[in-house]
């Protein structure tokens, strides 16, 4: 299967070279995880694509993940603070008018999906969004690798300075997981040339039959 | 890019036909899923695949999702409750077999996980393992796709129910999100035909040039 090369054939990249992904490949990776599944189809979450190096020097202070000035581009998962039900019913009616439905015609789904979500807490809604996000992290990664764009997905950031560099806040976003794209500086990476460590198939997944 | 066919190819199916999907795809899928990233690179979740038809119909119980028990296979992601230092320990001595280095040669990396994870509550624990198996997901997914293999990813279900059932509490594992496999019925499907929905790329995605 290509996508099993593919996964063996991607690290979490440490260091870049200076080459730039092309702006073609970042849009299908981007469309991509446009693409991803989420809860509910709502897509809680959204892409910032930060090439700016005095943001992203910004970004970067205080964090061991240098990747996140030096490669090509920088991708921020900004996840949903709350799922509000003004967004629920303009995500509905979108998906009313795509599916060229009458409108109104989603209005059960729309009342089930308000009703869900305004029984949750802000934290809880949040909490949510944030996984959803990591479905499009796990697409990114491929898309990257389909690409042979090599990628470096990282937790370890400052999500209140990304939130307060990158205005999220003032959107009801947050900073959720973060992905470097750029090309593997194979020479000088230490990870490049180790092998992938994974558990024994048997250790990683059972069956009841 | 062949991911994008792919995952413009699938949906969320509602109903599948009686076919099964082979045990050869169905392991393709499992080391796909064993070789998505996860932060740390530690798996904090294992995979458990149920046909078992009794057990499932137990699974489905209350669920508003018949695929729990309607389709070929159902795999179901238990993250970890808690990230201990004994799985840490556990888990870098089997990075450093897998990449022929000395025993300890790890341990600075180790010892930096255990005092990460030591200092988050359990429920932080739990929260990040499941947040991790949600890229598994997205790799799940996207390996069914390449297979023509479909697939429902859910929320929907009882997660109590399903800690009892599969015996996951005993482990300290906690049902995180769930996969059902087979091939779609688009004969009897409504969502078959729908046309998938999805933002504006503009909309999902913004720059920071």
């Amino acid at each position: 299967m290509e996508l099993i090369k593919n996964l063996q054939w991607r690290y979490a990249v440490k260091k870049y070279t200076d080459e730039l992904v092309s702006e073609d490949k970042v849009d299908e990776i981007i469309q991509a995880i446009n693409l991803s599944a989420s809860s509910c189809g709502i897509q809680p979450y959204r892409l910032i694509v930060v090439t700016n190096p005095q943001v992203r020097q910004k970004l970067a202070e205080g964090s061991f993940n240098t990747q996140i000035k030096d490669s090509s581009h920088l991708l921020v998962f900004a996840a949903f603070n709350k799922i509000t039900s003004q967004y629920i019913a303009d995500y509905v009616a979108m998906m009313e008018q795509q599916r060229n439905l009458e409108p109104g015609a989603l209005s059960d789904y729309k009342d089930a999906l308000i009703s869900h979500f305004s029984a949750q807490n802000p934290e809880q809604n949040a909490i949510w969004s944030g996984k959803q996000a990591y479905i499009g992290l796990g697409t990114a990664l491929i898309a990257a690798a389909e690409l042979k764009v090599d990628a470096t997905p990282m937790e370890g950031f400052d999500p209140e300075l990304f939130n307060d560099v990158l205005g999220l806040s003032e959107k009801d976003l947050h900073a959720s997981v973060i992905i470097s794209l750029g090309y593997r500086d194979a020479a000088n990476d230490y990870l490049a040339s180790m092998s992938k460590v994974r558990l024994p198939i048997d250790e990683f997944s059972s069956r009841v039959k």
